[in-house]
């Protein structure tokens, strides 16, 4: 099998997993109970939050872990409306993840307004734009790191600039971008970030929302005390040994990592784009997570050229796993414009090989060609 | 290591880790994606989803996953609220878990009232207590299977049926029953019903709440399609099939463990009892959970009793692990107005042996004796 969709989701790292392995049986205490297996689960917890912390440039006072990206995403959008009263409104854009636009949808439900940002035909956001969109009752500004399906990054330095000029918070849903690329939660000037461990190499179910120091949020999740009374639940404690193992790995290999997965990326785009001519590349050449490679093939079906690829061996999809199924073209494509066709997210990580590619392209010239 | 705190959390099973550990790696697709590897993530999810359906005598479109018991808690009350528009109260009861009681305090909060309804010495609620309560814009009736402190079990089914006579959901916690007594929902005429993995041998991050069909919810969280819709989050594959493996088991073996448990309780509850004359057992003896045992011990100091059997290798709590550490002592203890004393709950599993409650008894009277 030939997995191009680690997009959608990673296998647990083997370092990953055996890390985890001994908060299942062993030393199972609920970490927040106090007798000495509870506490050595509570340590491992605090030991997780450090690595993760380290891994973005936050404090570990700053990581609040969640079930995953979507429920962080829902954390940070209702959570941030409940606790500013007298505010109205949110700013975001057309191509965010749908754990934000639907919960927008929930919000303007509520009463919310919800200007929706367009992006230009790469997929990329104008910072003057949402800064035009802010009024006196904007709330937040919830722009994605990097885009779920064609891999646009965004400025999110200048964006968060522009939020902060007027006194606005600024939510990234970094989802894609937590171990992929460099994320500094302090440099890019970030007040709230979505991440998920399964993305990078952690397991399923297990995720966080970094919240900067003096922002304020209500809980999704009421109940207990844990994460500091604001993400009630019996802490998931393989589950957070996981993701701090993957993010410390992720950021220790990052600048290797980063160039090998680009190096693939491009070796495979430039081999379809000889091969078959009608391919043509969704979203930015340069703003582009490493591993993401989208193309609509013009006079092709998408779910039949998936479905060929899948016969083939091929792992991969027309865009994200979250609308997998969907009868309809995504927003995304919508929002950038994109030409008819066959559309193939292709998104490679470290575990691929040149070989892999190779075959890939024989397997798209064989399918596209009949 | 005696682990008296069965109540707070259980290790994995074996063979429920057994059952998980390929979907960490080598089946580690998205459960939602459509090639190979994704459909057979996704078979094993539906297996999960039958097996825990089966455990409840519900269906399986009734099942939907959560991170947890207190995401389902907080799921079932902001979903019920939110999608009966024009309703405006809730009947609970005094004793419930902190993640409904606290999930009714943001509740009223958004303008919403909350009629707590007390309980009897035993920690019992009347179901004439819970009718008469109910008012015309009553939304839901919340009350818990199962006090997660006392043990004390609830006449449900009657509940259930007074909320019924005047068209109210009812909705239970039930993540302290599932998997140590018998819960068939549909004989108990339940319309939601909380859960969470890590009670029964199952893994933590992972939960359900069931909702009967014909029950108008919103969501707790938005985003992909997952769970029909209902909630978004690309499914945890693991802890999923780890939950319906530990429902499956739970069910299979309940009679037996039952009567183990039980027998384990109340061996250790009379030797208590006799060698140490001035405990007083909280909750009710009939109406109680086979693994519980909740004492207060007169002239006796909880913190440090706990300290003093921690020394003694043995895992206790006074009472819930969500609150370990609170300065005040419990709502639950206030409510059945216990006396006051040194709180102490054990609850047993059935990993543990006869010679775990001799050396337990030893270790009481020796500590409470200086």
């Amino acid at each position: 099998m030939i997995n191009l969709d680690h997009a959608a989701t990673t296998p647990v790292r083997p370092e990953v997993l055996e890390a985890m392995m001994p908060f299942f049986t062993e030393c199972a205490a609920n970490a927040s109970s106090l007798y000495a297996d509870g506490r050595a689960a509570r340590q491992a917890v605090d030991h997780a939050r450090i690595q993760l912390a380290k891994a973005l440039n936050a404090s570990a006072q700053e990581v609040y872990f969640t079930s995953g990206g979507s429920e962080a995403d829902n954390w940070a959008l209702f959570g941030i409306t409940r606790a500013l009263k007298g505010k109205k409104h949110i700013v975001t854009t057309a191509i965010e993840h749908h754990a934000v636009l639907h919960a927008c949808d929930a919000l303007e439900q509520l009463g919310w307004d919800v200007s929706l940002i367009g992006v230009d035909s790469e997929g990329l956001v104008d910072p003057e734009e949402v800064e035009k969109a802010i009024r006196p009752d904007t709330a937040l500004v919830s722009v994605m790191m990097a885009n779920n399906e064609i891999g646009t990054i965004q400025p999110i330095r200048e964006i968060a600039q522009r939020a902060h000029a007027h006194g606005v918070w600024m939510h990234t849903d970094a989802v894609q971008a937590v171990g992929h690329i460099p994320v500094d939660v302090e440099e890019l000037g970030i007040d709230l970030l979505s991440l998920s461990g399964h993305k990078f190499g952690g397991p399923k179910g297990i995720g966080a929302l970094i919240v900067k120091k003096g922002v304020r949020l209500d809980n999704l999740i009421y109940g207990g005390a844990q994460e500091r009374g604001m993400r009630a639940g019996t802490e998931n404690t393989p589950g957070i040994v996981g993701l701090g193992k993957a993010a410390e790995i992720a950021a220790q290999e990052l600048s290797v990592s980063q160039k090998k997965v680009e190096s693939l990326r491009n070796y495979l785009m430039n081999a379809i784009l000889f091969k078959i001519p009608d391919a043509r590349i969704n979203g930015s050449l340069t703003n582009r997570l490493p591993g993401n490679l989208h193309m609509t093939f013009s006079d092709a079906d998408t779910s039949l050229l998936l479905m060929r690829l899948d016969m083939e061996g091929i792992a991969a999809s027309a865009g994200s796993a979250c609308a997998a199924g969907a009868v309809q073209r995504s927003h995304v494509m919508a929002a950038i414009g994109a030409p008819d066709g066959a559309d193939l997210r292709m998104t490679i990580d470290t575990d691929n090989t040149q070989e892999e590619m190779d075959r890939t392209v024989t397997a798209l010239m064989r399918i596209l060609k009949g």
